[in-house]
């Protein structure tokens, strides 16, 4: 249920609604939007009814949300939800680009490719510290000492840092270097780390499984949000189908999908979506086509001596085509690649 | 195995290299490009060599064909087969626009909504007259009939007619309507049907099936191309995967992979792809720009009414919205969408 | 739409209620029972209401078929469907032991595994003439000759003859030699082929497609029964799915979904299913706890000589092993392998 | 690479080996058999050679090992690995089952099943104290006191408890109680729970992924092993296919594979795998006839009452006349169903 109210609801009138929810056993989450202020109702809601809330003040409708995620879907609230990366928007017409490699190789990799990707406008830098490898022989992220390098490249290049969480015991000091933390598909159903990134105050980057639906992505999602982090951004990457070509199969059915159905920004992961980098480039513009908000694309300097992923990485030199490419594109579908030259 | 000749080859030398493969059981398959002429052979090659070909006159190179499919390969034939039906070019920088309902279902049905496709400038009509259908009981198409009502459309609009064909014995008939002859997902792996069409001079459409590898695919255009009919346009048009939300899943990786394997055009049907009208429009920017050759798209002019697929049809207004985009975007990915007017 | 009848409902009134069914547009289906008589009806029966027959002499109940599938489902016809082939019963508590090679390869072959096989008790001979594959440049099977071959070992050995039809073309002089016609999982819909052996006095067997949902494997089998021929085994034989250990995935759990809803037979290919000889005998044995009414075996005395899925066949001695197994579990799910002496 | 020494090797002959493998910073692992004592050797071991060990006393052998998976490959241990909890077996002939409900929902409910279930003879009992699901508004079971509850059926009524552990912070509490301890299919590439597992002195139950494939399925064993904890039992419960009228695919083809390449005893859960009680029933049977070492079976005694999972699960009649059937069976497969009477 979703009690809609003026946007200038005085905070008692607010707050009776709120206090009426608590009451009956379950939790309100104020959404403000720039038409109304919506107040959802989470828990087991089963004794409220509309009327409870019809006669309040300042209520102007009830709303039953009909899909199982609640906070999430655009029922509960209309207007597409604008994610703040430092100053980076994601969710509204600007076309965001993280780029970068799968891992923080050594300082002087990650300082190299991220001054690369900083001389094209590109500020936001994907690279991980910890990875989670299918298996444990494979090389597992240069963990803390990854996470300083990435401190440093912050700090020294200015680039907003997107880094993987794997689990609830690095979390706080990831969340200290990382300006998006990033939640992988093997993850997606880790229902413990999901609470937990729900309890920090950073964005965070939530990965299709292999084998989720996009509605168990939505649950996922609303793992988050009902622990407070409002700030979701989704993520395409492939699924697991019977296709031996590519990798995996980059489903970009799920952006419209996602975009019809929740507020949510939803971006796309071609490199490993296909797998296999001289595919990567058509299938970032498809995503572009389809409506993503952004895209999060594996570059590296050497991807035949990359650590992890090198085949589905792109050398600079074919991200720069690619980003030239976009920046043709975005005003097609109403969006501007902004890049940022200092 | 591929033999090279240099393009201006006397015919007897051309003879000679055709006479030894035939010599050893095999057959010819002689491909002209702008460069060099290829021959191909197909069958039981094991007893031929390179050797046998290099002391030859006018041949310049031999080359193994290291794929499972030969005649649809890359490399066999490096530059992209370009296929005209009626004028109109698919498979080059043109990007081919079919347009139409699932089914004829009445003159006036069929009339109306070509007529509208025509104004806006599209010249191929697809529209089924044999309707392979899940169950017994569901609407077949108009059969005999149907095709009595698209010739007369093509000769009193002057479209071109793409429309399915379902068995052996009906494709005479239909070839003699259709300027391309459809095969459906169900019948990819229809062998029987795949080489009767193969002997048949009219361009063929073949859709990837629900549960096909890509590779499959190619081998099943092989087939065709492998009776004569080099003139073989493939089509994506969504698998089966584990998703529900959408009726297939539209497999656009199958675009980039496709141009590199093989030289044969492939254009995509994002109606049947993701199965939900509101969504074919993004499908089909994407899908454009993953580098398809063309669309086929379910357009009907009461999609509420319709009597197969009207879930996933567009109405002629979303359809012309569509359109427009679209001739914006060819441009982005080196292709121009070409409107017919008289 | 379902009359039921008692089971000695004089003619006159068994035909005044076949007659109303006429006068509305649709086709009835007798469906005698043990207990009861049953009138299917099937068509456009949207203008026929219950009350239109309950009034009728002998009508005892009428009741809605809540399934797209009619003829094939169990609210249709409450006891399983026995089928019988030259005297062996399929679908009772006799289990079908089918076995043979994948492909009559010479005369010689066929008659040397036949005879093995009848040595062993086994009456049913399964063996391709015709092969669907998905390489043109594939063995394509011995075609009449192969026919010619099975015709010998049907008189000399008197084996039951399982064998496989591609196209309608070839239906006529197939169906004079095979006792059980095959449809392989790449026809499963080809309707016109369907319809085809709908017509045909003889017992279908229909395995299911490499995407075919169980729903859909009932829609291809209620096809066939709506155009008279009531004698369909069904047949599950793998699916596609993302692993690639095995060929395909054996979905074994189409077995009791199929039982509760279709009075068909239903039988198990465990060789196609997962492909890998040595993993053909459990998956054999899963398949009859499962409650399947039989198997189907590749057997073939060379294996790795053969000319199509050598990798998936059991030698004979494997398959005797097998067998013994076999007979002891058979009467733990209420069954008994019959094997035929002479 | 594998070092086979004589099964009474002295210490200092082993120790020599382990040494050589350590300076070579990998690590060495002892795995006792019946005919020979097998070192194995995880780690970055491209610097050994073979030669190495051969010269070393009571070294007979030296292997490659082909896998991916090393700990957990049949390769480096030919005999199939015996489970202990609490004095019963899994992998030896004993056919182990495991029953209960999903969920601990009461102090009431579990007492009144592990009673029934103890009477019948199964001393294994399932049963979730914290339960990942889907939606954050489903039930999330007991948590402490569901464990506590679990404690107290341990106590009074000797019964063996299986329960899933979510995450690494409830990790210890749960080793207190558990007998064996899960990972649920969500969680089976949570790589820093599979490692926290396997530093627990606990047999370990993991579950295959919704879309693992097996060779995922070893190496997430494979985590555990290379930790320490050698117990593990691998578990079948269905993967996720286009099918939709069963919840899952059961995929039994895993069992034959995964005794083939693994040493680790696997059971089949066809409660989740096919997700539809009356199903359960011959799926279990299926499971057994194709070899599995076990089932892991959900039962209910108000399944229309569950607080989770209940149109899958068994009431104690039909799980008893499953048992019924199973012990019937397990001879056939050269097993033996051990029932437990006080």
């Amino acid at each position: 249920m979703l009690i809609m109210m003026s946007l200038n609801s005085p905070r008692d009138h607010i707050d009776k609604v709120k206090n009426k929810i608590i009451e009956h056993g379950c939790t309100p989450h104020e959404i403000p939007g720039s038409e109304k202020l919506a107040i959802g109702i989470t828990g087991p809601s089963s004794t409220l009814t509309i009327e409870d809330f019809l006669t309040l003040d300042s209520v102007e409708e009830v709303v039953r949300v009909s899909k199982p995620y609640k906070l999430v879907s655009r029922e509960m609230k209309r207007e597409s939800t604008i994610i703040d990366v430092g100053g980076i928007k994601i969710g509204n017409t600007n076309l965001a680009v993280i780029a970068g490699p799968c891992s923080v190789e050594s300082r002087e990799q990650i300082f190299d490719i991220a001054s690369e990707l900083k001389e094209m406008g590109i500020k936001l830098l994907r690279a991980g510290a910890y990875k989670p490898r299918t298996s444990p022989y494979a090389f597992q992220g240069l963990k803390e000492k990854g996470l300083e390098y990435l401190a440093e490249v912050k700090e020294k290049l200015g680039m907003k840092i997107v880094t993987e969480v794997k689990d609830t015991e690095t979390l706080p000091l990831i969340s200290k270097v990382a300006d998006v933390i990033q939640i992988g598909a093997r993850n997606m159903q880790n229902f413990s780390l999901l609470e937990a990134v729900g309890k920090v105050d950073k964005p965070v980057l939530l990965k299709r499984g292999l084998a989720a639906t996009i509605e168990d992505l939505l649950m996922s999602a609303e793992y988050i949000l009902s622990k407070g982090n409002y700030n979701v951004i989704l993520c395409e990457r492939g699924i697991r189908t019977f296709e031996t070509y590519t990798r995996n199969t980059l489903d970009l059915n799920a952006v419209p999908v996602v975009k019809k159905n929740s507020h949510l920004p939803i971006i796309v992961d071609p490199s490993h979506g296909i797998g296999i980098w001289d595919k990567v480039k058509p299938m970032a513009m498809a995503a572009v086509a389809a409506g993503a908000d952004g895209l999060i694309i594996e570059v590296h300097n050497h991807p035949e001596k990359a650590l992890s992923d090198g085949y589905q990485s792109l050398t600079p030199k074919h991200f720069k085509s690619l980003l030239d490419k976009l920046v043709e594109l975005a005003p097609v579908v109403d969006r501007k690649l902004e890049l940022y030259y200092d």
